[in-house]
């Protein structure tokens, strides 16, 4: 039966939600029985609404204590509140504080959180002073030292463009499938004691982000040089890689989809 | 007795410290029993490092909820730590993550930290936005509406100067003292969402900030006009004022003294 025939028999409506979390109470996006996770706190409440069970797809997994400014996942259901403002209020009014569904959207029946995305952007936020800011806990990595900027910049240019990116994968062989990536743009930029890194890539692997991160720090503090980058690149072993840097400052902040 | 004599014959010694907290779990700063507090917490840990009690004067209290970048206090304790920064990291090792000691300093025998203040900086941070944004959860107040600007400023110009605070002033009765003080500077600045109200002032009455930001928030959303501002000043009663904004938002920037 082709596709568009049984979009057209489906009585249901496909729903696409923009979903802001601070992660630090939840253990990550995904169910895992009846543990606190986003997605069983948006599907208690979607379930709730339609007296049904809802199920949620989400754009990705985000691991316990990473933060979302821009989540993205989709759900089928009957069509109700044709007004989706009104449904993203309805979500907010029975969600905890720490999560917020920022949009909620009618979208065509073949679009998917996660096969539909084209590429994803990250930010991890260092802080980085003799004494930690506490209005900082949970929000970023504080790092004592200062860090060398140019030279974190140069090894991120050496990241850029499609690679076997295993060396910073965690759990490589958690899945049978390529580790081959491509980094589209690595921005580093700093405001005085907060050092924001940007990631913008085709997809991520398993805790890449934060594995980057962690190589890239080393650089910074000279514990790592960039010949040293290009060789733990090289190596496709997760083992030459510094470990990752903690989840709480790391932010998933907009999943790309085609127009 | 002159003062000077009194100072050299004291065997102990005056140290000033530079605090940052969040204000959120606690009752504020002021000690009462054995509630969490700012005071208490900090106080445990100096009598466990001097085997005695000990005693910590502040700048002012904070209420529950509020924050402090550069809340300054005192105490007097006999000469250990010649090396003040190895007290600062011997309180941060004790300390809860959510107070941290900035800076250590021993200063003459007069210096108070309350006292000895010549004016005082506040800020409170607004971030306005249909939804709100779980990142901010207990560091701002979320508002619905967009505020303006403009006649926000134009209401914080008339607050401006040396007035009879009494209408901005929360149980103004709680102290004899005069309610007459003196604001230096309001500065209203906005990047996106958030806007930030920082008050400089020769010292600040009970709630102030909070009561002044409740009244200019009114103003930004058109509830108030500037003429009744006007008129609740003139009025010298809290009870002609709108009520306070809530204290997540407002932050302790600094304490001035003299030179």
């Amino acid at each position: 039966m082709p596709r568009s025939s049984l979009q057209k028999s489906s009585p249901e409506t496909n729903y696409r939600l923009v979903i802001s979390y601070r992660g630090t109470r939840f253990r990550g996006w995904q169910k895992q029985g009846s543990s606190p996770t986003i997605q069983l706190e948006i599907e208690q409440v979607l379930s709730r609404l339609w007296s049904r069970p809802i199920i949620i797809h989400g754009s990705g997994r985000t691991d316990t204590g990473v933060h979302a400014l821009g989540q993205i996942a989709h759900f089928h259901a009957p069509l109700r509140f044709k007004d989706t403002r009104k449904l993203r209020n309805a979500l907010n009014a029975y969600l905890p504080d720490d999560i917020r569904i920022l949009d909620v959207r009618k979208v065509l029946d073949d679009f998917h959180s996660r096969f539909s995305a084209t590429s994803k952007e990250y930010e991890y936020l260092l802080f980085c002073r003799e004494v930690a800011d506490p209005m900082e806990l949970n929000r970023s990595w504080h790092l004592r030292r200062k860090l060398d900027l140019s030279s974190m910049k140069q090894a991120a240019a050496l990241l850029l463009g499609t690679h076997d990116f295993a060396s910073f994968a965690s759990n490589p062989g958690y899945s049978r499938e390529t580790t081959v990536r491509t980094l589209h743009r690595i921005q580093i930029t700093q405001k005085g004691p907060r050092i924001r890194i940007r990631y913008h890539g085709s997809g991520f692997l398993y805790r890449m982000v934060r594995n980057l991160t962690g190589a890239l720090v080393r650089v910074g503090d000279g514990r790592l040089n960039i010949e040293e980058i290009a060789k733990i690149l090289k190596a496709k072993n997760r083992s030459e890689a510094p470990p990752p840097a903690p989840a709480h400052g790391l932010y998933l902040v907009k999943v790309h989809y085609r127009k």
